[in-house]
């Protein structure tokens, strides 16, 4: 399998093997030790059964702010450059940021559509950070972002994905996955920037672990999919409608597609139905709570289950905010 | 504070300090480890912020069979008498003596009421345990498992709470919470038979520990404090109403009185609307997707806030196996 992100000397993506344009990923890891909360690795005989796979659960649902996202946000908020940060995120990387911000003591602006959910504002508010709301027909968070950037030099424009400090970040995840013994033969992420994906490889890479690193992105998003088939970035031609909402990006960042073109195996596309049968199963048969997103990885083993015979698989469920209702629209209840 | 439920010499509980009613505590934890799944250490600032406490969350969610019977069932079955076993448990203590038994090599029957739901008869037979469905209007399932016991004289009836195998069963939790560094000055625990609480009471005093334990017993079925309040063993009038199924059991048993009545710091009765709210809070602050009965620990700091000033706070959360609309409908999905 050679599949190396970064081999020593490989200055195209890297500079040195640690060094991620520019950033050392030592340090940032170093920066992030005691600060991000180990993932909980759990098993579960019912679900293996049911995948009929070795599957090892890595959750990343108690991280703080619910989601891997605090981890890319604390790298990039302890590396900052600029005194103040801003981004654009309805989402989970909206919260991370803004804690990681306060942790970091730098004021935080988070850019939100004006029609976002009131909790998900609140949400936001109370860790910290300025909530800027933005009427999407009106203006584009980008658009709007670029304003901000301009009005307030200080300012720093953060990307949740297209970033090497978010990548290096991300890749705390990767060394519990890697350090010490040989566990997994194949570790299953979910795919949207693509930041989380990269921040495994890269971490594999650097750890000289062997295990292969799977893609898992929604049928409906399947622009990183379509990019690694093509051999050159594509977008999504308009916002996917898919449930993973994490995945609704309109394409890979530069540096991830630069990472993942060269370090994935593969990229499983998975159905809607799919995602909502890995939401449910890991509900009831695993007693834990994924967000649609947080599932994808678990759906990529039930989309293309021939695609994983015998082999240790590490299954990232990468966040559990979801809203209560879709959760029991998708669970039954 | 002097509460010791077996003081080494002290024979009225315990024999010697490790013998509990001939059970030696320490040969069944030997064979338990490694068979049991450590519990999962959880930390929620929201959930800290919202109840003004210093709390871990000691999840049993993803033990095997989803909750921490599996301890006291895998006692049960590793140091069983009989060469066959039978339990009556329309619950989690069916599921884990089934499994444990499957594990121990021991054919095992459950006794459950005909009007179970389906999906938890299928789940006990599909673990490999005979299901006996009786109609609980004409005989009750004590009185079928003493018919059972008398047709088969080989069939040992494992009760889930009060047996010192399963005691000491759970009593493993308690050594996960209190072996190496003094982490808690409390230590929250559901109480329905007293099984878990007892667990936790015995691992804390024959570790040495100082941490105040402290049971959790919804308002509707609060036999076990009244038989503290008024020293003397109290039960139920008739099966309590409560949402928490697994602390509708009659009274505690004569084994867990006798370790709580001494070992216990007091217990804290919870109302129905704290039970759901500790299980939203659960859900909606920590991901964590609780039983009622697991999130009654939560729900007994909520009620009585003012009893744990800054203490560093263990609350367990003893199983995650809720019917999908019963938690919908609590947590507003």
């Amino acid at each position: 399998m050679e599949q190396r992100a970064c081999r020593p000397g490989d200055d195209r993506v890297t500079g040195d093997g640690w060094l991620l344009e520019g950033v050392d990923v030592r340090r940032v890891w170093a920066a992030l030790a005691g600060r991000v909360r180990p993932a909980v690795f759990v098993r579960s005989e019912r679900l293996e059964r049911e995948v009929g796979a070795d599957v090892t659960l890595v959750l990343e649902v108690h991280q703080r702010t619910g989601s891997f996202k605090y981890r890319a946000a604390l790298g990039a908020a302890l590396f900052a450059r600029g005194r103040r940060l801003v981004t654009a995120s309805s989402g989970n990387f909206g919260a991370a940021l803004a804690l990681a911000a306060s942790e970091a003591g730098l004021p935080c602006m988070v850019v939100m559509p004006a029609a976002s959910a009131r909790v998900k504002i609140d949400a936001v508010r109370s860790l910290g950070a300025t909530v800027d709301l933005v009427d999407t027909a009106v203006v584009s968070r980008a658009e709007r972002l670029a304003q901000l950037s301009l009005a307030d030099p200080a300012a720093e424009a953060i990307s949740p994905y297209d970033d090497p400090r978010v990548v290096a970040g991300n890749a705390t995840l990767g060394s519990e996955l890697f350090e010490g013994e040989d566990r997994f033969d194949c570790v299953l992420a979910p795919i949207g920037g693509g930041g989380l994906a990269s921040g495994i490889v890269l971490a594999r890479d650097l750890l000289g672990a062997r295990a292969a690193v799977v893609g898992a992105e929604p049928l409906l998003a399947n622009d990183a999919a379509r990019s690694l088939r093509e051999g050159r970035l594509c977008a999504n031609p308009c916002e996917p409608p898919t449930l993973c909402d994490g995945a609704r990006t309109p394409s890979l960042g530069r540096l991830n597609y630069a990472i993942l073109s060269r370090g994935l195996e593969g990229i499983v596309e998975a159905e809607e139905a799919t995602v909502e049968r890995a939401v449910r199963l890991l509900f009831t048969a695993a007693n834990v709570k994924a967000e649609p997103t947080g599932a994808l990885a678990l759906a990529a083993l039930l989309q293309d289950p021939g695609r994983f015979p015998s082999r240790r698989i590490a299954c990232i469920v990468s966040g559990g905010n979801v809203d209560p209702a879709l959760l029991c629209r998708i669970v039954g209840g």
